[in-house]
C-alpha cells in the first residue's frame, strides 16, 4: 500500500516537498496537498511588481498551476481549508465547497506559510485595508486601485512596505509610509537607513518614522477615511499593510505543537517537527537556524521555503538531506535605490556575543572611469578578536545589490575579513574595480581591526 | 640609516608594494621606483575602452600619477629603463635621459609586468602592428585610428582580442579576429565558446578560428598591407595584437634567477624570489598558485598584481601577510555578451586529476516575469567522488557576469555543489530568482552526480 503523505499548504514549501517526494517515490506514495486558495506555487514576492504594473497578470506570478502538479501525479485540492490536525490518530480535517471531511496520513507536512501582521487597533477590519501576502490580496489592491484613490498609507517600512510604497508612488498616488522604527528597513544600521529615507523622500514618498498607527477611522458607510497614529491623523482612501508577516501556526498550536521564535515551528535540520508522530514542516511557518548568531531565527522568504520543501521531500523519500540554516540575506529596491543586507548588524552582533567593529566605505559599481558607473555605500561589521566577517549592508544604485552574495558566501564559510580581501573575485572595467567593492570593504575592516 | 628599497616597475604591483611599505615604515625606508614609461599606477585593462571611446582621455586611466606618489614620499623615476640586476652586490643599473647609473638596495622588488606576445613571424615589426598593454601602445593605436583605417585584423581571440574587436567594430572598422584555437576564449568549454563566436559574428565581427598568422606583408614603403595566415591573406591597414602576454622576466633571467610557468618568476606566499639575497617579486611577472589544480599557474591580472604588491609591501614592513593564490576568475564582454569563468574547465580538471562532470543550465538574470530579464547559460564542472565544485563558466546578457563571484567564493572555500545549492544568496524579483542561477546550476550538478 502506498504511503499517504498529506501536505497542508500548496505554495513554495508545500509544493516543493510534494513534488520532490512524488518524483522520488512515484506510485509508492500518495501525495495529497490541501490549499486554501485557488492557486499553487506562486511568487508572493512578485505581488508589489504586479501592483506596480511591471508584471502584466496574476498568471505570470504562478510558477506551476494545480493542474500542472496534478499531471505530475500529485492530488492537489484547492479552496480547501484545513480546520484541524489530529496528530495522535494521524488525521487532517478540512472543509471545501462540499463540506468538511477528514484525511488520514502516514506523514504530515505543515507548510501553512505566513500572514500579514494586522495591527490590533480599532478599525483594522475596515474596507480599504489590504495585506499583500497572497494573490487574492494582490488582486483586491488592484481592484481598489481601479476606483482611482488619491491617497495611500503604507503601514510598515520594511521591505514589503518599501516595495509597496514604490508601486503606489509610481501609480501616481500620494504615498505616506508610516513606520514604528526610527527609519525604514530596521535591519539596516542607522547610517544606511537614513540614506534610504532620504531617497524615498526624493522619490516623492512621505516617510513618517517612529510613528505608530493607533486606529483606522471610517465614514458612516464603514469606508476607510483615515489612519490615526500617535502623532496625528492621515486622511487616506487606501491602507496597505506592509507590516511584515507572522507564521501561520494556529492549527499547529491547536494540535498541541509548541511554537518558537515569533510563533514559528521549531524543526530539526531535516524539517521534522515531531519525528515520532511523523510531522514535518517547511517554509514561512518554521524557524531557521542563523549560522552567524548560532540562534534560531524567523526569516520568512521564498528562497528558504523552496529549499526547506526540497529537504522535507528528500527526507520523506528516504534520502537524508539537511537544511543548513540561513545567514539572513535580504534584498529590496526603492525606485532606483538598491538595498541588500546579510548577517548581523552592529546591535545584533553585540547581542549575539560578538565584539562588532563597523566600517563604512564608499565605492562604485565598476571602474570609475567607465560610463554609467554608479555609487554604492557598503557597511561591514567584523568581530574584533576573531576578525571574522559578521555582516554586510549595501545601499546604492543599479548594480549594487547583487554584491551581497559575496558577503553571504563569506559569512557562510566563516571567513575573516583578511581572507575575503584576498579572494579571487572577477574583474573587468565594465563590471568591477581592480579592488572589488566587496574587497575594498573587507580591506578597510582588516585595516581598522 | 633607512633601508633602501628599490622597486623595478611602477604599475599596479610595484606601486602597491612601494606605497604599502612607505606608509608602514615612513622615514625608516627609502623607497625608489624605477619605471620605463612616463606613467605610474594605470589601468591597462581600461585601454580597450579608451580606444573604443568609452573613456575620454589617457589621464582617466591613471589611478595615481608619479607626482602623487612623490607627495607620499616615494622617489619615483619615470622614463628610466633598468638594464641590469646584480643580486650579489645588491645593485640595479638603469638608464635615463642623463645616461646610465647604478642604485644600491637592501631589498629589491621586481615588478616588471608583462608584454604582448608578438608572433615570431616575418614582418612582425612592420609599422601598423600594435600591442595594447601599455598606455603608449594605446595612444599609438588611437593615433593610427586618426588616419582613418578601414580594416583591422585582431590577432588572438582571448579576452584582449575580444575587447579590442569590440572597440574596433564599434569604431566602424571592418574587423577580423584571427585565433589559433578552435573558438574564441580558449578558457571556455567548446559549448560556450561557440556561443561567443556566434555573438561576435552577429555583431559584425569576422571570426576566423583554428587559423595561425604566418607573416605580415608590407608595401614598398614598409607599411603594413596584409596579414598572412596558414589559410589565406587578409588585406588590412592595421593589426592589433591581442595574443595574450608573457612575463617580462629577461632582466631576472639575466641575473640568474630561474623561471617557472610561462617564464614567470616563482615566488613563495609572501612574494619572495630569493630570501637570502632580499629579492621579491609581484604582479604580471610572477607565477601564482592555483587553489583548485594545486599547481603553479600564470594569471597576469590587475587584481592579483595589486594584492601581490600589498603582500610584498607588508612583508617588507615586517608584517607577515600571504598571497593565498588564485582560482582563475576572469571576466570580459563582447558588445552585449557577458563572459565570465572561474576554476577549471572540463579538460583542465581532468588533467589536474579530478573526475569532472559537466552540466549546463539555462537561467535568467532575475525573475522571469519581470521586465528587462535576460538569458544566461551557466556551465559548471564538479568532481564525481568528492562532489566539489571545480569550475564555472557563464555566458549571457546584461547582469550575468558578476554571478561568477559566487562560484569563485565557492571554489575558494572548496564547497561541494550540495553545499552551494543550500547557501543563502540574495533574492528579490528585480535581482534574482527564488533559486538563484548559481544555485540552479549547483542543484543540477548535485542531481547529475
Amino acid at each position: 500500500m502506498p504511503r499517504r503523505i498529506v501536505v497542508v499548504g500548496g505554495d513554495a514549501a508545500g509544493m516543493s516537498a510534494a513534488s520532490t517526494v512524488k518524483r522520488a517515490l512515484g506510485d509508492s506514495a500518495d501525495v495529497l496537498v490541501l490549499e486554501r486558495q485557488p492557486w499553487t506555487s506562486y511568487s508572493a514576492c512578485g505581488i508589489p511588481y504586479w501592483i506596480a504594473g511591471d508584471v502584466p497578470t496574476l498568471d505570470d506570478l504562478i510558477a506551476r498551476t494545480p493542474d500542472e502538479h496534478r499531471a505530475n501525479g500529485i492530488d492537489v485540492r484547492t479552496e480547501t481549508v484545513v480546520t484541524g490536525l489530529d496528530l495522535d490518530s494521524g488525521k487532517v480535517t478540512a472543509r471545501d465547497a462540499d463540506g468538511e471531511r477528514s484525511y488520514g496520513y502516514d506523514e504530515l507536512v505543515i507548510a501553512t506559510g505566513a500572514e500579514p501582521q494586522v495591527p490590533e487597533v480599532p478599525g483594522a477590519d475596515a474596507e480599504g485595508i489590504y495585506g499583500v501576502q497572497t494573490l487574492d490580496q494582490g488582486a483586491a489592491v488592484l481592484d481598489a486601485l481601479e476606483h482611482d484613490p488619491k491617497h495611500v498609507v503604507v503601514v510598515g517600512s520594511g521591505y514589503i512596505g518599501l516595495e509597496m510604497a514604490e508601486a503606489c508612488v509610481r501609480r501616481g498616488l500620494e504615498t505616506v509610509v508610516v513606520g514604528r522604527s526610527p527609519q525604514p528597513m530596521t535591519g539596516l544600521d542607522p547610517e544606511l537607513g537614513t540614506v534610504v529615507a532620504d531617497e524615498m523622500r526624493r522619490d516623492g514618498i512621505t516617510v513618517r518614522s517612529s510613528e505608530t498607527v493607533t486606529a483606522f477611522e471610517t465614514d458612516a458607510h464603514g469606508r476607510l477615511r483615515a489612519a490615526v497614529t500617535d502623532q496625528g491623523t492621515i486622511e487616506t482612501d487606501l491602507v496597505i499593510l506592509g507590516t511584515g508577516v507572522k507564521a501561520r501556526t494556529e492549527l499547529a498550536a491547536a494540535a498541541g505543537l509548541s511554537l518558537g521564535v515569533k510563533d514559528a515551528l521549531p524543526v530539526d535540520g531535516r524539517g521534522r517537527v515531531d519525528a515520532d508522530r511523523h510531522v514535518w514542516a517547511a517554509g514561512d511557518c518554521v524557524e531557521s537556524f542563523h549560522r552567524v548568531s548560532r540562534r534560531p531565527t524567523y526569516v520568512p522568504l521564498g528562497t528558504h521555503a523552496n529549499k526547506q520543501g526540497v529537504v522535507v521531500g528528500k527526507n520523506l523519500a528516504g534520502h537524508p538531506l539537511a537544511f543548513p540554516g540561513v545567514v539572513g540575506t535580504a534584498m529590496t529596491k526603492v525606485v532606483t535605490l538598491e538595498i541588500a543586507l546579510t548577517g548581523l548588524g552592529e546591535t545584533d552582533a553585540a547581542e549575539a556575543g560578538f565584539e562588532p567593529v563597523p566600517v563604512t566605505v564608499e565605492a562604485t559599481t565598476f571602474a570609475g572611469y567607465m560610463p554609467g558607473v554608479r555609487d554604492m555605500t557598503i557597511r561591514v561589521v567584523a568581530d574584533r578578536p576573531s576578525r571574522r566577517l559578521l555582516g554586510a549592508q549595501i545601499v546604492g544604485r543599479e548594480g549594487s545589490a547583487l554584491r551581497i552574495d559575496s558577503f553571504a558566501l563569506a559569512l557562510w564559510n566563516e571567513m575573516t575579513v583578511d581572507d575575503l580581501m584576498m579572494t579571487d573575485l572577477g574583474y573587468a572595467p565594465p563590471y568591477s574595480s581592480v579592488w572589488d567593492p566587496v574587497q575594498q570593504a573587507a580591506r578597510r575592516a582588516a585595516s581598522v581591526l
